[in-house]
C-alpha cells in the first residue's frame, strides 16, 4: 500500500468521525434481482443524496481548523446545493449558493429551505464560474468545490468505507462520475480495504471524458455540458486532486459507459425490483450491472441519490 | 399484560428465530420529511412485501410439528403468492397457487419463476374459495391463509419487533389493513413493546369494513371486492383471529380510511421525499401521516411492499 493511499484513507476515517452526528448510515440493501449484489441506497442519505458528505467534511474541517469562515459559496443547480446549505446551517455560518437561471425550480425552493441565500439572475452554464469569482471577492465568502477538493473527496468516501465495513467481501464497487467526488472516495475506501477490489466508475457515453481521461492517462473536457438524463455528472471534466486519485495513483480499474436507453430501463427497473426511487444518475452503476459491463464478482453499487424530476420519470416509467 | 398478549408475543419471537435466515432484517429508514418518524419498507424483504415472514413461519412450524405437509396450497393473486411459492420450494415441497383469471400476467409470471404450479383456469374471485376447497380435496394439500391463521400472524409481527428493537421510544405503530395479519401482528409486537404505544390499522375509505367493524365490535364484511388503488387490502373482511387480536383483545387502538386522493399523493410522495418505490398498499400509512390522521407522537409507518403496477404509478406520478 502506497503512503498517498494510507494517508487518504485515514483522512476518510477522520471525515466519518466529524460528519457522524450529521448524516446517515444508509443501509447496505440486498436485492432479490442477485444475491450476489450489494446497494449503498444514497437516495436516504440526508438532503437525498450523498453529497452532505463531503459538504459536512468541508464546512467542519473549515470551522475544525480555526479557520471559521465568513460564510461558504457554491455553485450549484443540484445536489451539491442542498448539501453545502445545510452544512452551513447546521454550524451557523451563512451559505450562498449560485444557481443558473435555468433550474428547476424545486430544487432552487429546497436549498432555500434549508437556509441558503440564492443567486440566479444572470447565472448561466458559461459565466457562473466568472461570477463565483466576483461573489466570493464581494463576500469574503470560502469556496466549497464540488468534487475538487480533499476534504469533499475524503467525505464522500465514508460510503463504500460504510458499505465495506457492512459487506466485507465485495470484489468490485461500482460508482457513478461526474467530477470524481465520488468516485475517488470511494476507490480510496474500496483500496484500503483491499488491493484486490475492482474500482469502476460509471458515466453516460454521451458525458464521456472521464472515460477518455482515464484512457489517455490526462484530463480531457468536453466542449460543451452533455445533454443526459444523468444530469448529476453533467460537468465537463474531472477534477485535478479526482485525477491524481483516479489514474495518476491508478486506484480507479476501469471507467465504462452506458447509454441513455441503459439510464432510463435501469431507472425503471429500480422502482419496479429493487423498490428504489433514484435519480438517474442515481441508477448509473445499475445500469453498467444490467448492461453486463462490471467485471465478474461481487458488487457493490453506489447509488448516488434520489432527487428525480418526476415528470422525467413518469414518462420512463410509463414506456 | 394479559397471558393471551405474553403468549402470543412469544410466538411472534419463536417466528422471528425461525425465519431468520429467510428472510432481510430491512432497516429501520429515517426520513428528512420529519425526524420523528421512521419508516420499516417492507418493499426491501424477499418478493418485494412483507408476506414471506408469515408464509415462512406457517411452512416452517408445519415441517417442524412434523406435519410435513404433501403440498401447501394457497389463493391469491399478489404478494402472498409469491411468499408461499418461495416458502414452499425453500423446503422443498410443492406449492399450488390459484390465482384468478383477470390477475397482473407479471404477477402469474413471478410466482411461477418461484417454481409454484398456477392453476388460473375458471377461476375467479367469486369462486375462488369453492375450487380451493375442491382442489384441497383432490391433492391432500395444507392450505396457507393469508391473514386468519396464528402462524401467518405471528412471523408477521416479525416486522414491528425489528422496527422496535431498532426505534423502541416509537409511541405509534401504523399499519395497512385487509384481512388483518399484518396489523394484528404488528399490534401484539407493539402492545408487548410498551403499553401505552398507539396502534392504528389504515385502509381506504372504499375498502372500510375494518373501520366498521372496529366502530360495531363485529366482524362486518364488504358485498364486493373493492376497487381501490391499494389492491393489496380488497379483502372483504378482517378474519376470525385478527378480530381476536385487533378488537376482542382492544390491542388495536383506532382504524383510520384515506381516500383514494391521499392514497395517490402518498405514492408520489413516497418517490418525490422518502425516494422509496411503494405500492399503493405500501403507502397506506404514508398517506394517513399526511393526511394529519394519525395520533400525535413519533410515529412507525410498516411500508407493507413495493410490487407496484408500473402504469398506474406513472399515471399517478406524472400528474
Amino acid at each position: 500500500m502506497t503512503a498517498f493511499l494510507e494517508e487518504h484513507a485515514a483522512q476518510v476515517e477522520q471525515a466519518a468521525a466529524r460528519i457522524r452526528d450529521h448524516v446517515c448510515r444508509t443501509p447496505a440493501l440486498t436485492t432479490d434481482l442477485d444475491q450476489s449484489i450489494r446497494l449503498k441506497p444514497e437516495c436516504f442519505q440526508v438532503t437525498g443524496s450523498f453529497k452532505p458528505r463531503g459538504a459536512f467534511n468541508a464546512v467542519l474541517s473549515l470551522v475544525a481548523r480555526g479557520e471559521r469562515p465568513r460564510g461558504v459559496i457554491a455553485v450549484s443547480s443540484g445536489n451539491h446545493a442542498q448539501a453545502v446549505a445545510l452544512a452551513a446551517s447546521s454550524v451557523g455560518i451563512p451559505a450562498l449558493i449560485l444557481i443558473p437561471e435555468d433550474a428547476n425550480p424545486a430544487k432552487v425552493a429546497a436549498t432555500r429551505a434549508l437556509g441558503a441565500e440564492v443567486i440566479q439572475e444572470g447565472i448561466n452554464f458559461a459565466n457562473r464560474e466568472d461570477r463565483l469569482r466576483e461573489v466570493m471577492a464581494e463576500r469574503g465568502y470560502t469556496l466549497v468545490h464540488p468534487f475538487d477538493d480533499w476534504d469533499v473527496i475524503h467525505g464522500q468516501g465514508t460510503a463504500a468505507r460504510e458499505l465495506l465495513e457492512d459487506a466485507p467481501d465485495l470484489e468490485v464497487i461500482a460508482a457513478p462520475v461526474g467530477g470524481g467526488g465520488l468516485l475517488s472516495g470511494s476507490a480510496i475506501s474500496a483500496k484500503h480495504h483491499r488491493g484486490s477490489i475492482k474500482v469502476v466508475g460509471v458515466e453516460p457515453v454521451v458525458a464521456d471524458d472521464a472515460y477518455r481521461s482515464w484512457q489517455s492517462h490526462s484530463i480531457q473536457t468536453l466542449a460543451t455540458s452533455p445533454t443526459t438524463l444523468a444530469d448529476g455528472v453533467r460537468t465537463t471534466h474531472i477534477g485535478e486532486r479526482n485525477f491524481a486519485v483516479m489514474i495518476e495513483e491508478g486506484l480507479v480499474d476501469e471507467i465504462v459507459t452506458v447509454s441513455e436507453e441503459e439510464i432510463a430501463n435501469a431507472v425503471a427497473v429500480a422502482w419496479s425490483r429493487l423498490h428504489l426511487a433514484l435519480e438517474p444518475t442515481g441508477a448509473l452503476t445499475l445500469s453498467a450491472y444490467l448492461s453486463g459491463k462490471l467485471p465478474q464478482g461481487r458488487a457493490g453499487l453506489m447509488l448516488s441519490g434520489g432527487n428525480a424530476n418526476l415528470q422525467t420519470v413518469s414518462t420512463i416509467l410509463g414506456k
